[in-house]
């Protein structure tokens, strides 16, 4: 049982397979990797998991070649020193502009890898093999690529397409526990700012995505997939409506930036971002007092922290102030007008001091 | 008196302003630049001559604010750790996503500049202005940008428009004189390879140009512009045809390489490829023995150097088979077939090996 997606972006569209077992179909890799160069970039964590099984699956698919490199894992790691081995492992074995660069992992490998694919020669082709529920749902879709710089997160990358997506459920079976939360958290987004009926789906299935039911997992990496793909398609770079995926992601950011990267995960401070932003709606008028409570409610079940750590708000705002989404210096906001519905705004400050002050973001 | 050139890249477009005196013109900054920070990045050479010059302009032209980030001068600094540098000043100046790069300089400071550009915060605008004469003919029009890998040139960069071109024809009366034949080496290739009786007007010209007569110098730019700009429009992402710009550049790449960047300039190794190259084609009875010599003298008469540095054989051959131009594994030649007309083909090795023997490229 296969799904497949089509994201259209013109000549840069590209489909996205759903399923468990994919890591083995040679015939999806074929089209792309047959008599070419391949490069797998991976890390420590998935490739001792799935490297040998893609390799096989590769060489099947009638790569001439199949090399591979192995990162160290963890967000820490997305910076150029490392970013830099894969250009040295390109070299190693003088690829060319041929050569297809296949992402093995979750984010952070496919965002480097996919930073790599951006800049290597100008350009090469890339498969995203994401095997995280985050990454499944979220950057696997979009094109964004890039790598950390010491003042602030992704701020060097590209928008580059990969020419597939290969999204193998059967891999979640091996992730660990706070990371198939981070993955509920861009799906409880997925349905907060875009589709109620989603919203409840999610919230009934609850049980069976935290046992990793297949079935269930395949269907809402589908939906959170086409809800993320109907939004990028008609905003790749980033102009305007494409900002609604950043819900939570403004307040998360800092409280990823202001803990020191690696200590909260992107979908753990996500998931309290959405959180502090209802919190922010309510107090704006935008949400009710039940939509908020029941939005954090699914947040907690989701088993995401719901509680913003003490950072004091001072540093919250002025780590907020740094994030690149900002317009000329305002902080813009991503937030919801019930449940469902989406849109960027600035915010009175006052009322987002209060908010973090009233949730204990305070030093 | 201004010539202008619209670069015909669908919604890539952009013009190229060709004339003395163009950098006191905030008329043409002024479009870009209005209400926005902008980030000059210029080098320890052309910075002293023209930085505050064009932050003046650029004040003029409705700049909210004018930043400057000044590099190490020279091939051997366009790496990774200089890049960085444009980086740190653009976080430090708490630039955003509306910041407009200014490259004033060389090809080098145009390319570091540009992927600077494509690749902060995933892309911002950027306006070139090359003040020397092989940037205003070559590397301000295609969109290449980059940095080097110790283990290559160029490796890892990106394809990435400017929103202007702006060549200040005056900018040239500083020019060192090795540097102007950079230029002319470039101008003689775009003759060599698409126009016979553009060559025979540079042949003509030499004097006017090697004495910087401005007219002459502004109409040889806006000529090599024009033919640079048709091949790129119908190739922007260098699929087949665009190759032909590479005529002397398979072995002059090699040259810089293997004399180690900096000591030969990119123009001298691209002169001394274009006599290499012509005497492959003689072999190969694609030019005459008359058509060969010509080259060979204008390029003598330009000032370049016509006889390869003495690398030995086969490390020229191992040089070449590393260049990212190649298609898996064969190197991949730019010939002529008469002036005027070039075509990308392999070559027999053992005529290339006798070529580079005969003209003393031998250990």
């Amino acid at each position: 049982m296969m799904h497949t997606l089509e994201v259209d972006l013109g000549d840069r569209s590209y489909p996205i397979y759903i399923g468990a077992g994919l890591l083995e179909q040679q015939g999806l890799f074929a089209p792309h990797v047959a008599g070419r160069t391949v490069m797998v970039c991976t890390n420590t964590t998935v490739g001792p998991l799935y490297l040998e099984r893609i390799l096989g699956t590769l060489q099947l698919a009638g790569a001439k070649a199949a090399h591979s490199v192995v990162l160290p894992d963890g967000e820490t790691y997305k910076d150029w020193p490392t970013l830099q081995r894969i250009f040295d492992a390109l070299l190693t074995q003088h690829c060319d502009r041929k050569t297809v660069i296949v992402a093995l992992g979750g984010g952070v490998i496919g965002d480097m890898a996919g930073f790599a694919a951006a800049t290597y020669m100008r350009g090469v082709p890339f498969i995203q093999v994401p095997t995280t529920l985050l990454s499944q749902v979220d950057s696997s879709v979009g094109g964004k690529t890039g790598i950390n710089h010491p003042a602030g997160k992704n701020m060097i990358g590209a928008f580059y397409q990969p020419q597939a997506v290969v999204a193998d459920i059967a891999t979640l079976n091996t992730l660990p526990d706070r990371e198939l939360s981070c993955g509920l958290a861009e799906i409880i987004k997925h349905g907060a700012i875009a589709d109620t009926d989603y919203l409840l789906q999610v919230e009934q299935w609850m049980p069976r995505l935290l046992a990793r039911d297949a079935e269930a997992l395949a269907l809402v990496v589908k939906r959170s997939c086409e809800i993320k793909a109907d939004v990028v398609s008609k905003d790749e770079r980033e102009g305007g409506l494409r900002a609604i995926l950043n819900f939570g992601h403004t307040f998360g950011h800092a409280i990823e930036a202001g803990m020191g990267y690696g200590q909260w995960l992107h979908g753990e401070a996500v998931g309290c971002g959405m959180v502090i932003a209802a919190q922010l709606c309510l107090r704006m008028g935008r949400l009710s007092a039940d939509e908020a409570a029941r939005l954090k409610k699914i947040v907690i079940e989701a088993k995401l922290p719901a509680i913003p750590p003490a950072l004091g708000v001072d540093r919250f705002l002025e780590l907020m102030a740094h994030d690149k989404k900002n317009d000329a210096g305002a902080i813009k906001y991503v937030l919801l007008s019930g449940l469902g519905k989406a849109s960027t705004s600035p915010a009175d400050e006052a009322l987002v001091r209060q908010t973090l002050t009233d949730l204990g973001a305070g030093a």
